[in-house]
């Protein structure tokens, strides 16, 4: 493959607009609504050719899962597993401080688990057990107490063994037979056998992504805004072209809409991450795939070191390798991105699988607002006040003046008539 | 007014479909999309009656509005201003730790601010110069670097003296003269003279809400998703009816959709608090309001107090006082509500202007899923890792087999050429 080599980068992303599944979307909501699990066998037949009655996972399945899954890959998953647990519960807070703002008044937060959540996991040819750990653990370990897992069967009902053995692994046994745009409104709504839960989190599709937004509106939390993954790597002569290349073709592979960017300093150097991957591309399984996807590959030569922070910070990547030798000036800049893999030994792979962090990022420039899925993604903070007679005294003037230009009366009563009480 | 004492909280709330004004919504963002300043002037016309171009507040204007703010408000203004930052600081997390999580392996997370922000206050009759602060000090102490704020002006071009006063108070002088959707959609957007933020605060009518979803929708994260606001009073004999009476009105004069829900084990208590309701209705400015929103009160007789705490819970007060002698058991078991007031001599009003604690709250029922705006609201996490060689091979074997199983080889491929090289 020939590639251009770029003197600016682009931010723009390709444009993806879910309103054209919108009126299908709404629709089976509806039909759910009226309908429930009658709905949801109708469109497990209709999208995915089951005809099960039964949308729950059994106590069964799960066992005949866990005997399937080889040996090799239940290691793997328990190591990845305690390296996402440690990552994840080093984000907890100690207990909250309660603040004296005056005396007589104290003010404190408290973190409380969002009780019910959803997980949503694709399924197709490749199951992608590894967002069942990124979403299974910390929601587990946050303390939320009714974890409900949606995945579509195939044709015989089946569920891919790795999906089950994995949420069985972080204790989530909760599981039902159902895809796309279904599975997010079952879980939005609730039918009589799946539980509406709170918040729904996972990848998708267009039409899991459609649903998940006509879901949000509706009134159930989302993880994120979706948009296709994307990896940003700036390197220079201190990095090898190499395992670049390797990096570059590793998030190629993900779909034909992800995005590589590739920036550099030196111009050479990005012509010899060119070669590098022409000559690995042949090895790879996903070729289809990984050539469309570098069809949007962006290779920038920019030399100077702060329009590069520049440009990371106006492309807002998801995933970020950094491996220069300014990678310090960089990280001291830098503001926005998801992830960021730091030094000639941090492929991207590692924070996909097994080096802790969490791979549900934000794509599409919405780490300018957006954090990953992390801790606080699975719980929220109330905010507490205590006040005595003498507390209220000490803002009763602030609060009635403040009310008063407001023009809320009602509001002064309420402080006027504590205090003029005996 | 009369109400009836039920037995069972109702936790619906009035739906409020915003879908009807999504045309409206859509077209003026495309007019502003394509016709920038332009298009706000001709909203500014047709909405407020403004025919000026002058869109942004001039330095005159601003040292105007400081000479016509009376000096008690001024007063009162610096002290709510002392006891928010007090509380939103002392939510700033320690710097952040570095996990070891294999040799040669290290995980982090880091806070950085989001970097632009735009604030809408609402015009009208009574200036709500409380969320300026609400939005603007917890904004400043999270080191955001570029603060918008859009309010619309009188026919006259004017801004309340207290909205522009309240606003440099906070160190805010990035201020616009535009209101409603187009205020929205030209932060969204970013016109000539109003920049783009990354994230839209603040509270506003149907048509505010309508275009944050729909600039949500198109890319700009929001605060929170709207409703009309609600207060809970949990209260029993060792309350007092006329607190309790004092506290309901004060939330129904926010809004004729204003939700207030008391509940008590005791029966004669609840028909007490109607007394006082009826007592004290009379002497407040905004009795057409309040009687219209009392309208949806709900007095509610649960002798049980753990079915008192579920009820809470399903309801997921915005704003809930407690004022009972099991408040301690109430407060253990709590798990869904935006802000907690506890004891006699807290009423709503201490947090909805100067207790320190924020007033932008999880309204219809979304305490379920969200937190209120806090110190978290205006920054992300970023994740970061370091690893070296060795680190990569402690966990290439994981990695490795968990990118086979998904049928992944470019994954497998970028950890390979790294540890296969010398």
């Amino acid at each position: 493959m020939k590639f251009k080599i770029q003197k600016k980068i682009s931010t723009t992303r390709p444009r993806v607009d879910y309103s054209i599944l919108k009126d299908t979307v709404a629709q089976i909501f509806e039909d759910i609504t009226n309908n429930g699990d009658i709905a949801i066998q109708k469109y497990n037949r209709l999208f995915d050719g089951f005809n099960g009655t039964q949308l729950k996972v059994t106590a069964t399945e799960l066992q005949e899962a866990t005997a399937q899954v080889e040996p090799d890959l239940k290691k793997a998953l328990k190591k990845a597993q305690k390296n996402i647990a440690k990552f994840h519960k080093a984000q907890i807070q100690d207990t909250p401080q309660k603040i004296k703002i005056e005396k007589g008044l104290t003010c404190w937060q408290e973190t409380r688990p969002i009780e019910k959540i959803g997980i949503y996991i694709p399924g197709g040819s490749a199951p992608l057990f590894s967002s069942v750990l990124m979403l299974g653990v910390p929601a587990k370990i946050a303390g939320c107490s009714e974890i409900v897992l949606c995945t579509p069967p195939d044709k015989n009902g089946k569920i891919a063994p790795e999906i089950l053995y994995t949420a069985q692994l972080t204790g989530i046994t909760n599981i039902y037979k159902t895809g796309g745009i279904q599975a997010i409104a079952a879980m939005s709504l609730g039918t009589e056998s799946i539980p509406k839960v709170y918040k729904i989190f996972g990848p998708g599709n267009q039409y899991v992504t459609a649903a998940k937004q006509f879901a949000l509106q509706k009134g159930t939390a989302i993880d994120l805004p979706a948009g296709p993954s994307e990896l940003m790597v700036v390197a220079d002569k201190s990095a090898k072209p190499e395992y670049v290349a390797a990096d570059l073709l590793s998030q190629a592979e993900h779909g034909e809409d992800s995005q590589v960017v590739c920036l550099s300093p030196d111009k050479n150097f990005l012509k010899q991450v060119i070669v590098h991957i022409n000559k690995q591309v042949k090895a790879l399984d996903r070729q289809k795939i990984i050539k469309k996807s570098l069809q949007n590959a962006q290779f920038v030569n920019i030399k100077n070191t702060a329009k590069i922070l520049q440009a990371i910070n106006d492309y807002a990547p998801e995933h970020l390798i950094l491996s220069t030798r300014f990678n310090s000036y960089l990280l001291r800049g830098l503001s926005n991105a998801g992830s960021v893999f730091i030094g000639n030994y941090a492929p991207e792979s590692a924070g996909d699988y097994a080096s802790g962090t969490n791979h549900t990022l934000p794509t599409n420039g919405f780490a300018k607002s957006y954090s990953g899925v992390n801790m606080e993604s699975f719980v929220k903070h109330i905010s507490f006040q205590k006040i005595s007679k003498k507390g209220l005294k000490n803002i009763a003037e602030t609060v009635e003046t403040m009310a008063s230009y407001e023009g809320l009366t009602a509001h002064q009563n309420a402080v006027e008539i504590r205090l003029k009480s005996k």
